[in-house]
């Protein structure tokens, strides 16, 4: 099965390594030619607990050559996205898609494609990139897919790629995966991210408990339907057992990078607005971590 | 006239200083023997643009000669009013009291005592203890005084001790008169003390300004009596007049000492509850600041 793999980052990289090593015919999809050429020459290096494997792909930025796929997997950043999409300029509207991207704002996006079949998955892997064809796998948790548009035969097919560590999952509600690990990252990460704090001192601090307490009823009020399988002591138990790591929107943050707040806490108060829900508390957290992003790039 | 001022902290002293001038037989209630003795030696010193000026008062620590005076200023902190009255235990009870505490929260305290009168006062000067008898006035504004039980007779008198360098302006609601300052108070101070940034910062910043407009938005829809007269543009004035302030609650954190969050953010947030609304940015935002000041006093 041919796999066109878009984005080669961290998690576009360690998809491209797994999928390579399941069999699949890994093309990757780069924005630089150099990058592509370097993918073609060297393949895709996977360091894992201090041992390096290489798998080799196909790789290009030239998006005349990709078409024919039978599946492209989106696997840059939310922000990244619409930029892809347009650059790829409708070469990709008869391939079906599986979205990588964290948050849920790409799941409006999604709707508006034309393509025949999208599906989401949510990556629970931790992975870093450490140069343009490498990446060391941190963390292994499943990669999970559910189906949006289309029948989701080909999410079969992908789910042949599992081993122990690549696991990959189905899962049969797209909306359901996205928006409880959504709920979690919009407590975990903002609240992390405000304060410089590692996840740990949320399940250990009254104070923050309480905040994400407020942040959890607000969003259960909107979300019921997914709130019921996201409870408060599952959020407190996540801080607990990542203790030490800094969230994503903290490490964004202090590095001056760009962070996923728009696509996990705009994409949630887009959705709840949608539902006629306001989510007051999570605007204006939204608003303060914005402040903190453009405070540190800017200095 | 004899008045009591209860408290030589800043405001004390500079009420103190002030009455005494305006000819007002002032008597200090202090809380240490030692302090009580030094003003009654070296009585109040007041420096204004580098120029010292002296007061004479009487001063005691001791509560049974805290009785008989036709008034009593109460200008402790917020949060060391309740510790105040219990050791006055009861001995002021016949007194009329003028509370001069920031925030709301004592509002409804001063409505259990049963005292003939009570009367609430909004300070705007600017002041700094720089010792046990002495006070830095470093911005002059209105004490504002407004009668809350009783007749406020006696408030027509205080009114007389108007100068120049101590305004002294009769108000006619004193529900308005707090709950005005509080909630400019309510956006100005917790969101300079999150980011450690300046008042001028919320004029600057779109973020930020954002974050003031749905705390402002939230806070006129609890307390509308009070918000046509707040406008969110005279909250942006306000910053850009005092630019290059630290706020009182920003301060108190930096050096570690309890914030008026409690009288402050928890009076308006438990007065919004009386009226049956939630304000759940400010609440989030009150856990917020009570993470810092715990974690700064900490150490």
């Amino acid at each position: 099965m041919k796999l066109n793999i878009a984005g080669a980052g961290a998690i576009g990289l360690l998809l491209g390594a797994g999928f390579a090593d399941a069999g699949f015919d890994v093309r990757m999809l780069t924005r630089s030619p150099e990058q592509a050429a370097l993918l073609r020459q060297e393949g895709i290096t996977v360091e894992r607990s201090g041992e390096k494997k290489v798998f080799q792909v196909e790789a290009t930025a030239a998006p005349g050559e990709w078409s024919n796929a039978e599946l492209t997997i989106l696997a840059m950043k939310s922000y990244d996205l619409a930029g892809f999409l347009e650059t790829a300029g409708g070469r990709l509207a008869s391939s079906p898609l599986l979205f990588v991207q964290n948050g849920v704002a790409h799941l409006t996006m999604a709707e508006s494609l034309p393509n025949p079949s999208s599906a989401f998955a949510s990556v629970e892997h931790g992975a870093m990139k450490t140069g343009q064809t490498a990446v060391r796998h941190t963390g292994t948790g499943p990669l999970r897919i559910a189906p949006g548009k289309g029948d989701g035969a080909i999410l079969r097919e992908l789910a042949l790629a599992d081993t122990a560590s690549f696991p990959v999952r189905l899962e049969e509600d797209a909306f359901r995966l996205l928006f409880s690990k959504a709920l979690k990252n919009a407590i975990i990460n903002p609240v992390t991210a405000i304060f410089g704090v590692r996840n740990g001192e949320i399940a250990e601090s009254a104070e923050l408990g309480r905040l994400a307490g407020m942040l959890h009823a607000e969003l259960s009020g909107a979300f019921p339907d997914v709130a019921d399988g996201v409870s408060l002591e599952s959020v407190f138990d996540l801080c607990r057992r990542t203790a030490g790591n800094e969230s994503s929107m903290l490490a964004d943050i202090k590095s001056g990078r760009r962070t996923e707040s728009d696509a996990i806490l705009g994409g949630l108060i887009e959705e709840a607005a949608r539902r006629g829900c306001r989510l007051p508390l999570l605007s204006g957290i939204a608003e303060m971590t914005a402040f903190l992003e453009r405070r540190e790039s800017d200095g």
